[in-house]
C-alpha cells in the first residue's frame, strides 16, 4: 500500500492559492470584519469551537484550501496512518520505516478499533497500569517501611518530558492532593539537585522514561538519583519504575519495581497518552482522570477523519497555517492560551511541531522548493500582552496567532472587581486582542496607528478538564500530522538531532582524556572542536 | 541637545553591508571554520567571553559593522542616554519625552556617577531597602504574632514580573533557605488560587509592583489577595508593600507597611535592578547579594561605553544581530542558555527586546523601510535539543542562536558517569551544537545531510552568581538599546499595547451590562465585538 505523496508546489490548488495570495482578504479595510462574518466563520468539533473570521480568507480561499486537502489526500493518508501503514519513510533514503500509531493507544473504547493489534497492546498496558495504581491506592504496594508513596520523580527528556509535564500542569487542580510529581530532564546537574533537595526519597517513586533506553540525559539522571538512594540507605529497586521499549537496555525487571512498555510505532513527541504520560498522570490524577484524557483525545481523533474542512478543526487549522506560512509568507506561529494551567503547553507543541515538520526533504527524496514547518513559540495570556504583544501589533513582522480560551476557570475561586470577574477580564482580553490584531486602528499620530491584518484564530471550550485537555492535545497532533502531509514531508523521524549528539561525544572524549592525562592536547592542533574547548576555556575544568 | 537619528537605509555602511550580504562568509565550506578563526573571533568584557567565529562574518563585515556603529553614533547615543537626555521621543508624534536612566540605578559605587540626580535617588531607595531588610533580619519587623516573615508574594505583570522572576530563579541557590517567593502575574484567577493554596498568609509579605499604580491585572490580583487576608482575619496593612511611582494611586502609605519608589525615567522592562526587583531579591537573597547583582550590571554598563566593537560584547552582539536580521534575512533569534537556573531568562529578554524594538516607525516620524526587532524565543539546553533543534539543523528557516554557558555549575553536586561529569556533558553539548550548526555535514543520504551555515555565538562565564547574573542582564539591556539606535527607533515606549486594552474595556462593559440587565444585547447588532462575544458563546456566563 503506497502512501500518496505530492509536493505542495506541484498541486493545482497551490497555484490557485499563490494567485489568491496576491490580494488576500483585508481584515483591516473598513466594514470587512462584520458581525455576519464572525458568525459565519466558526467550526465545531465536540467540545470545541474554532472562530476563524480573523483569518485572511474568504470563500475562494477556503475552496482552494479544501481542494488542496483533497489533492494531498490528507484524510486518506490520515486513515492509512491510523490503520498502521508505514509512514516513517522517504523514497531513496535509508528510513526507519515505522508505523505511526499514537491514535491507537486512545482507540480503546470500541469493539472494532481502527488498528486492532496496537489497540490490544494499549489495553493491556492500561490494565497493568490500573492494577499498579490500585495497589498503591489500597496500600498493598508501599515503601519498605509500609508507608504510602507521596511523590514521583519523572526522569525523561524531550517527548518523555514536555508532553507529560504540560498535561500535569494543565490538570494539577484535579490532582490527588496527597501526591506530587517532580521532573528531571536536563543533563545540567543543577536540575536534579533542585528536585532532590526538596523531597523525601523514602516515599518517592522514580519513573524513568526512555523508549530506546539509551538517552544520555535520562541515563545520567537515573544514575544520579540512584546514587542518592544508595546514599540514603534505600534500595532503588523498591522505588524505580521503567517505561521503555521492549528489549531496550532498560527492559530489565530486576532493576525496577514495575516496567511498562511503549511501542516503537509511537514516536516520542506523540507519546503523552501512552504509558509515557500514563504512569505519572495515573499516579497524580487517578486512573479515571487519565482515561478521560484518552477519551477526549480519541473523540478528536475521530472528528479529524471528516473530509469537509469546514467541519474538521485540526484539518482547517493545518490549512490556515499553510496559507499563512507558505502563501502569506509568515515564518512563525504564536500559541497563546489564556489559561495559566496551559503554561507548559506551548513548549510541548513547539516540540511536537518543530521536530515533526522542521524538515527540508520531501518524501520523494528531493529538497523542498517551499517552506516546511514554522517556528512555534508562545506564552499564556495575559502575561504575553505585557511582554511581546507590542511587536505583534506594531512590529515589522507578521506573526499568525492561535488563541485558546475557556468559558470557565478551573479553580472555583474568583472575585468581582468593578463589576466583572477575573475570568470575564481574561476572556475580554483574549477576544479584544483577536479583534484588535485583525482590524487595527487608524490614527493621526503615526506612532498610535495599528495596521491590523494580523491573522489569528480563537479556539474555545467550556473548561479545561482531563477530557478537553485530551481533545486539545489530539487536535494539535492531528494538525501537525496534516501539515506534514500537505508539505509532503516525513513528520516522524528526527535525523537532525544526530550530528550534535555525535560531536558532543567527540568533545566528551577530550574531557575524558584530559582527566586521564594532565598533558593531553588533541593530536591534531587544527581540530576546531578542540579549539572551541580552548577558546571557551573549559579544558582546565577540575 | 539633539539625539542623532539616522535611518539604517540611509547609512553608507548599510549599503556596504548589503553588498557583502550577497556573498557572506561560508561557515560550511571545507576548511573555513579553523582553529585559528575560533581563536581570533573572541571578545572579552570583565567576566565574559564571547565566541563568535560561528557567525557569517569576516574582517570586511566587521569593518562595515564598526562603520555602522560609528555612523549611527551608537556609543554617543548610549552616553547621552546615561547622562539623562530625553530618549523617549519621535519627531512629529506626541511622545512620552522621558529620560532613560536604568543604568543610573546601578551607578551607585562611584563618587561621580554619570547621572548624579538619578544616582542619588537610587542610593536613597537602596538605603531604605537596607533598613527594611535589617529590621526583618533582626526581628524588629515581624507579623502581628511576633513571628518572622517566611514568604513573599510578588504581584506584578510584564516588567514588574518577568525580569525579577528570571533573576529569582537564576539565583535561587543563593537564597536564604528560610525564605520563599511566589509570583502572581496573570489576571487568570487560577494563577492567584494556585499560589494562595500553598501559603501561610500570616507569615507572608505581599509586594505589589506597578509604576502607574493602575495596571488592571495587578490591581485585580492585589484586591483578590487583600480579600484572602480579610477572610483569614489578618490586617493587610501589616503585610502589604508597594513599589510604585511617586504620586501614583498606589503611593498611599496608609495602605502599606512600606513603600518604595520607582522613577518614571526607568521603563518597566529595564527595571529589574531598581526596587522593582530589589525588594523581592533583597528579601530572598539578602541585601549583599542584591548589591552584587547591581555591581555586575554596573561593570557591564561601563564596558558598553567602548567604541571598538571588538572589545564591546553588547555592541558587537547588537551589530551581529542586525547583520543576521536585516542583511541575511533571518526573522527570529533563539536564546539558548545551557543552565537550568536561567529557565526564565529567555522570557525576560523576549519581553525586553520585543517590546522595545517591535516598532515600525523611525524616530524621524516616518515608517521604516527595513525590519526592526526580531522575534525572540528560546529555552534552556539540553532540553531544547530534544525539542526544536531538528528545525534549527535541517529546517527550511535559518534561526540565529545565542548560546550562554558556564564553566562550573551552581550546586556543588555532580557525578562522573562513564568518566565525565554532568557539567562536562552539558558543556560538550553546548559547544558541539555551536559547531554542528555552523559547519554542517555532507551525507549521501540526503535525509542525513546538514547544510550548516547557521549563525550562532557562545557567551561564556565561570559560574552563574549574583555578579555574573547582573552582568548578563545589563549586557542584553545594552544590546537591545544599541539595536534601537541602529534601527533609529524609539525603544522606550509601548503604544502597541494600547488598542488591545481599549477594546478589552469595551468588551468588559458588555459583561457588566449583561450582569445588570438579563435582556441586554448590544444596541448596534452589527458590532463585531458583541458578535465575537456571542460567537465565543461567553455572553451567558454566570
Amino acid at each position: 500500500m503506497k502512501i500518496p505523496a505530492k509536493d505542495l508546489s506541484r498541486t493545482s490548488a497551490g497555484k490557485v492559492l499563490q494567485q489568491l495570495a496576491e490580494n488576500p482578504f483585508n481584515l483591516a479595510a473598513p466594514g470587512q470584519l462584520t458581525a455576519e462574518r464572525i458568525k459565519k466563520y466558526q467550526c465545531r468539533c465536540h467540545d470545541f469551537t474554532l472562530l476563524y473570521a480573523t483569518q485572511r480568507v474568504d470563500e475562494d480561499t477556503l475552496a482552494a484550501l479544501q481542494h488542496l486537502a483533497d489533492e494531498a489526500q490528507a484524510i486518506e493518508q490520515f486513515m492509512m496512518m491510523k490503520k498502521g501503514a508505514i509512514m516513517n519513510h522517504i523514497d531513496g533514503c535509508e528510513s526507519e520505516n515505522r508505523q505511526v500509531l499514537h491514535t491507537a493507544c486512545r482507540d480503546v473504547f470500541r469493539k472494532n478499533p481502527t488498528a486492532p493489534d496496537a489497540a490490544i497492546q494499549a489495553r493491556r498496558e492500561l490494565e497493568r497500569l490500573q492494577t499498579f495504581l490500585d495497589e498503591l491506592d489500597n496500600r498493598r504496594l508501599t515503601n519498605q517501611q509500609g508507608k504510602t508513596f507521596t511523590d514521583m520523580i519523572q526522569i525523561g527528556i524531550g517527548g518523555s518530558d514536555l508532553g507529560p509535564r504540560a498535561l500535569y500542569h494543565a490538570l494539577a487542580v484535579f490532582r490527588n492532593p496527597k501526591r506530587n510529581v517532580h521532573f528531571i530532564a536536563n543533563v545540567d546537574p543543577d536540575d536534579a539537585a533542585t528536585v532532590l533537595s526538596n523531597i523525601d526519597l523514602s516515599r518517592t517513586l522514580v519513573n524513568v522514561v526512555s523508549k530506546s533506553g539509551t538517552t544520555l540525559e535520562t541515563l545520567t539522571n537515573e544514575e544520579l538519583v540512584r546514587r542518592a538512594y544508595f546514599q540514603a540507605g534505600l534500595d532503588p529497586s523498591h522505588h524505580f519504575i521503567a517505561v521503555t521499549g521492549k528489549d531496550s537496555p532498560m527492559d530489565n525487571p530486576e532493576k525496577y519495581l514495575r516496567s511498562f512498555y511503549m511501542y516503537n510505532y509511537i514516536g516520542g513527541r506523540y507519546s503523552s497518552t501512552s504509558m509515557v504520560g500514563g504512569v505519572m498522570l495515573g499516579f497524580a490524577l487517578g486512573y479515571d482522570n487519565f482515561i478521560e484524557i484518552i477519551k477526549g483525545a480519541h473523540d478528536m481523533d475521530m472528528a479529524a477523519e471528516e473530509k469537509d474542512i469546514k467541519k474538521n478543526i485540526p484539518l482547517l487549522m493545518a490549512l490556515l497555517g499553510v496559507w499563512n506560512h507558505n502563501f502569506l509568507g509568515c515564518e512563525t506561529l504564536a500559541i497563546l492560551p489564556y489559561s495559566r494551567a496551559l503554561i507548559r503547553f506551548p513548549a510541548h507543541i513547539q516540540q511536537c511541531d518543530m521536530e515533526s515538520n522542521g524538515k527540508a526533504l520531501s518524501r520523494l527524496g528531493k529538497p523542498l522548493d517551499y517552506q516546511s514547518g514554522p517556528i512555534v513559540w508562545g506564552k499564556v495570556g495575559t502575561n504575553g500582552q505585557h511582554a511581546f504583544y507590542q511587536l505583534l501589533h506594531q512590529g515589522t513582522t507578521i506573526v499568525p496567532m492561535e488563541f485558546i480560551g475557556f468559558r470557565q476557570n478551573q479553580h472555583e475561586q474568583d472575585i468581582e472587581i468593578k463589576g466583572t470577574t477575573s475570568q470575564e477580564k481574561l476572556l475580554a482580553n483574549l477576544l479584544a486582542q483577536s479583534l484588535a490584531l485583525a482590524v487595527g486602528r487608524q490614527s493621526e499620530n503615526l506612532n498610535r496607528k495599528f495596521p491590523g491584518n494580523r491573522p489569528n484564530l480563537v479556539l474555545m471550550a467550556d473548561r479545561l478538564t482531563p477530557r478537553t485537555m485530551g481533545g486539545i492535545l489530539a487536535l494539535y497532533e492531528a494538525k501537525i500530522v496534516f501539515q506534514g502531509f500537505l508539505w509532503n514531508i516525513n513528520s516522524f523521524d528526527q535525523e537532525g538531532v544526530q550530528l550534535g549528539k555525535h560531536l558532543a561525544n567527540q568533545l566528551l572524549d577530550h574531557f575524558l582524556r584530559i582527566r586521564q592525562d594532565d598533558n593531553y592536547r588533541a593530536g591534531d592542533s587544527d581540530n576546531p572542536g578542540w579549539a572551541l574547548l580552548e577558546a571557551a576555556d573549559v579544558t582546565g575544568l577540575p
